[in-house]
């Protein structure tokens, strides 16, 4: 690999000669050789955005050359077009501020500038400063925390939200279909009064309802933005009206509402408006693992299970045993919902763990964050789409399970009081017979009583 | 101990003779020997007061007598007024959906109506039947999650909310009183431009602000109430009206806005608003563990640390090394804290693995909730009486600091360059000596320049 | 309340009369009013026998007065015995180093030797002094980790260690007695390929006994004790060869194998042996949950679930669904469980958050630690007393799912290949027939052939 | 694309023509699109390895033709050497027993061993069928285990624990250069008495130490292989002596000291032993982030911090503040050990959702395992030769911060008792003097015997 020099405050280094990151992102990738995880392209994304909207906005407010501005704004559309996708090599393990991406989005728009102006790289001195021109009125302390909120609220509205949606919508349209099938219902894992399939499936609606609910009323604090703090949150060496415009450009590149942070001393130390939304992410995650696994015990069997439900067949579903059909679509999702929750934990600690004016776990809280995000999404519409949308009812397994019930003994309750239905539910029990049978050999209530007494369809409210 | 029989549809139990509870209780008080963690008497409470409303609600419906409806609100009062907290024996660890706990209310409560009535314990039958009258229209299912949310409610409002609001209130007189206190600021631990001291409270406040805004974003879902649910969601057994009705008598006997659930599948099989709320409690605790080891650290010392606050002396800090006094509100929120982070999990895990129509870690989970709920309005106003309003700047050490710092060198970044200005900070570092000194050695700028340049109170916004 | 005045550096307060405790401990009482959980009596305990080791350790190497160190040793055998509990009223949310427990035990010492030969509690001075006597050679950084460690250790030895393995040997003789009950396995919730009903419980026993195994591995650290290292590690004002002996006395009273720590530093400084052994308490959570849960399922029903184990009917199921009996014992073990979980993340942050030569998460670590060695053991018990001894095998249903099931047909694999092995599930599932039939219409094998190759008791190992 | 069809039970699918994966791999290529985050290729070498084991064992056993193994071996081979990486397509969140990724091995070798026997992928029929051959006595159910079991010995014993070795060796040499340099201690994170900076870094070496041997005390479990239970535990359809003989082949190939499991019931349905050594993974956690966190906050500074130790300047510190260099090892360090607790939490979930005879959450646990695995060593080995080999004491600082200290008073507790030491230290603060001047004011004693009695060289043991 043929290398040119860069030179920082540090000193020189060599850099493959054919990459537009300069000095200091080279020594963040030679000094952090931690784990592979990479910086997340959204984060690249939300800071491409950003340093568009800074060169536009200095440039308006008249500390920046607007020659500059729309040499930045240029490259920047190339780094959200994805052509510079390889100039970004950095791992999540860096400085905990993020400074090191922050200057390699800086160092690529410098020199990626320079050549598009017919500049070559190994010249040194470029058009653009990464520090003077690109970083202008910015920070890394305020640049990162920005870019984490653009983000997040960018994966939240794309994937995370029309994902929930998606899987909500199917279990929706299946509670109606469902809506006339009475089947057992299950309680302590035991067998328990009747209840319609539409019925069981609404209260999944709901929980979904509710985590929407939830997560949309974190978008609001996720929507303030740090830029404009720099350096502590005094807002050092930006122009006057700066914070509030870049806000509104950023708004307008992306369709969302971000505005300028109420205040800029929280924006950098903590990120609790991370941790709030992840607090909603895990809120789904708890939602969906009880949905996965219902369905999953719902669809148990095939002759030795519950096998109320039954689900599509996607795969073999095992090497050695034909025949057998597997809920893995339940399985993939609720692995995924225990790694939001893991993810929740490792967010939490980075954000009790800042001190004073910087909080230095940004980079791993928005890596977690941004997978949580994802895993939900995409877990939920894989699910929808190879599982929920399939799911059909088992008829004859639903008709079977609730007419051998003891449980519907319950309608009695009313009829007989209780002590005369628990009665007639431990004989139908111990004498493995009906619960009709039970009654009418206890002598509580005639044939006809029972028949009109007792109906599934009267109990499901 | 003299005991007397009980008995319920597994038999006969001896009871101790002067207690009101009745053979469920004693059952699970011998079946679930297991870690002492009593039921919390909120959820006593809570009972109290949903079996006076079912009552009322009840008998306004005609499907129970009025003077049965009376006298089970006049044993409610009594529990409400704390006069038989000694009658709820039971620890947490028992049945998942609190049913014994449920029994042991209705236990208490027909009994201890017997006796009202003049009626002797062990006579057997009573006025008040504790299934037939006081759970009437009633299950396990749907009354412990109506208790849950009635405690966790009331306990945020009650103790959570004004804990956070009274120390979010001194933190802001603080930041107030201390605007003018410019100092240095502090990234990556580092010395870095300065703020002043109000404007670093000025982020604690806003954390505070923002999670209490996070926190009644979750109000909503917790208000709602599966009473009406009964068994599995259906509303079996109940008279019609029954449900909204119960919700209303609810929220007037407590003034809060409840109403009964959107839908009752979900709030017996899941408690996504336990979650849901929980996560905000783990934000305020993510905050409160920032502003706490702020505190701590910036009154490190006295002599060798930071030493920018003076926190109040309230106790001896060691045993063996005199004149030491110890951050120990600091320490005990931020334990405090960690606490609710771990009970973060805790009640995830609950939350994930309901199974069907009941999540069966009902009582873990809320056990959970209000310990977290209790802890950070306690140790709120514990910091705040104890440790914030005492708060003082140490003025002297705070303007030693900031005059000794290297790092008003960034005010030079816009005249004399980012280069230049860090050769000067680089060579002052080198020397030992002061950013003047190294700037007139090297002569990039005058003393003159200097002084009017590099201006502490000019870099904080 | 009448009160007499204690004094400490700070000054003068109030103290109840008839209390021993003096100064210091009012002081916290008033100063941390939090929560409500008292520092546990394990803690207090295991200071008893510490100030008794190193009172009679310093009278053995010359730095107290034999009559003092055996007055010391007098009060502390009753604190031992119990009969001081009410002299430790301190919560657990104090001051991060547990001076204040540590200060609280050596008052309650001081005053109550005084009293012991004759004196009164407000005569001022004391024969014993709190500081120069009762703690002398200790300081509370070095006495509390001990008394963790001791606390811990018995906790472990005591309760957790006897409590699952009762639990594991009632299950090794459960899995003996149903060793030739052969039934249909489940994988992915699905039915599989036979076991034995033995088979499905000696996995619970090798999970068990490999989880007391990583438990055992774990005391080692914990045997390590920190006293002698007193206020920073370096065993300033100790006599020499202090630390061993002391240790060796501490040893010799608890008939546990103390012995000082090899790194006093890192013993005041980190928990890491709280934080290994509860990481080996946390796989016993994970393990018994996967156990409990077995449980539950496998006896769900009674009609409509698995049912292949017969639970005992310990109490009513339900106030409105009379006959049934739920899986209570499971429910209170896996909730108690998920406690564990979420301590362990408790532990962990406050293991990780020391700082310096002193950890100041110690209450709240050793606090949950106790909490979980307390619930693994007791809800072993438990469910051991009240579940595991009764179950027992429901013979006929797990025949009945047995000779249904599809997948016995993997026993034909080896025979005619898996292709038309999987022909005959296939056919028989969508036939709603039996694999023989099956079989036999494809024409692929003869009754015989079935009959001799299909054989379940052939297919167990 | 051009593409060929292949077949499974299910039916045909469409593969890229150039691919050796078979039809199951492209069902869950397509069927799980989620998340993005690849199988580990631990894991995919860890699979190779048990294919080659499997084949000779089968072969030697007679139930596998010696070509057939040879073949099988083959491409196993060209699978560790990296020839086929891109061969394994699918992702962490498919099934949860990892049957499809055992398929797209097993797919994988029978194809690439066609090729390489001269044949042409879209033949169809291959010498080695991917179940009949490459399958023949396993089952997913115990390859995925096996391979997990592989895989996180493998990183535990070739990246974890000599990175932590190789942190831990660097810490003893600075603790050994160290050890006459006498510093201020710090309790409460106030000043404290003395100790010297080799004592201060042999605590974090003992920490690592003891999380080694915690560690390696985990690695018996590990050791433990599934493979040979098959489908649900029993075996069948092995031969006669495969389980221990596969094992034995596999600790051939690997030099690693595996056995067979001693209760493949257990190794199926449960993966505790990833649980118990994520949980000294994560006592590891703890104990890195102590002392990350140290090493951050002893260098803080240059001039408003602590500052006692210089760390190495690796990259310029901020973009906007020249001159500063900061903790930039500590942070990642810390941030990977965050990530580490949180996985420890998603693990924990996983190994307690099992049910029955199968865990299906083995990709995600394994997934999890195997990110902490390397993020330890690789985090030690980066903090080691970024900061911890070049940490130097700073000697003129920590000097004034010791000399100007007054926690040096306690070295007179014993010289003239508790009381007049702390009224000395006390007027030293409130005088802003030096202990010695205080102390001569008082008259508690001369300057000779200040000067012989409070010698920080003599407090440090």
């Amino acid at each position: 690999m043929t290398t040119r020099q860069e030179k920082d405050s540090i000193g020189t280094i060599d850099v493959p000669s054919h990459r537009y990151w300069g000095a200091q992102t080279q020594r963040s990738f030679t000094n952090f050789d931690i784990g592979g995880q990479k910086m997340p392209q959204e984060i690249i994304r939300a800071f491409a955005i950003l340093k568009k909207a800074a060169a536009t906005t200095n440039a308006a407010l008249g500390v920046l050359d607007q020659d500059k501005a729309t040499l930045i704004g240029r490259v920047a559309d190339e780094i959200l077009a994805g052509e510079l996708d390889e100039e970004f090599p950095l791992v999540v393990w860096q400085t905990g501020s993020g400074t090191q991406s922050n200057m390699n989005v800086n160092e690529v728009i410098a020199n990626r500038g320079h050549v598009l102006q017919g500049g070559k790289l190994e010249e040194g001195n470029t058009t653009l400063h990464p520090n003077d021109d690109v970083n202008k009125s910015q920070s890394s302390n305020d640049t990162f925390p920005t870019a984490m909120h653009i983000a997040a609220y960018e994966a939240l509205l794309s994937n995370t939200i029309p994902g929930v949606e998606q899987l909500r919508d199917t279990l929706r349209a299946k509670s109606e279909e469902m809506s006339d099938i009475v089947k057992i219902g299950r309680t302590h894992f035991m067998d328990a009064t009747p209840l319609t399939l539409g019925q069981e499936f609404s209260g999944y609606v709901s929980q979904l309802d509710h985590g929407l609910r939830a997560l949309r009323n974190t978008l609001d604090h996720l929507s303030e933005l740090a830029l404009g703090g720099t350096a502590v949150g005094t807002g050092l060496n930006t122009p006057e009206g700066y914070a509030v415009k870049v806000a509104e450009e950023i708004a307008s590149l992306t369709g969302h509402p971000f505005r300028t942070a109420e205040n800029k001393f929280e924006a950098l130390a903590a990120h609790d408006a991370i941790v709030e939304a992840h607090g909603a992410l895990k809120t789904l995650a708890v939602s969906l693992t009880k949905i996965g696994n219902d369905v999953r015990m719902l669809s148990s069997g095939p002759r030795s299970g519950i096998g109320e439900l039954i689900i599509p067949a996607n795969e073999p579903g095992s090497s050695i045993m034909p025949g057998k059909v597997n809920p893995t679509q339940s399985e993939a999702l609720t692995m995924a919902m225990a790694q939001v929750l893991g993810n929740d934990v490792a967010i939490n600690i980075g954000g009790m763990t800042g001190h004073f004016e910087l909080n230095v776990f940004k980079p791993m809280m928005v890596y977690n964050f941004l997978i949580s995000a994802r895993l939900i999404g995409d877990a939920c519409r894989s699910f929808d789409t190879n599982c929920a949308q399939g799911i059909e009812p088992n008829r004859g397994r639903i008709e079977e399970l609730l007419n051998n019930s003891l449980m519907l003994v319950t309608a009695l309750n009313t009829k007989i009081g209780y002590d005369k239905a628990a009665k007639i539910a431990k004989k139908a029990y111990a004498d493995d017979t009906t619960l009709r049978a039970a009654a009418l050999e206890l002598g509580y209530l005639t044939g006809e009583e029972f028949d009109a007494w007792v109906r599934p369809e009267d109990m499901v409210g």
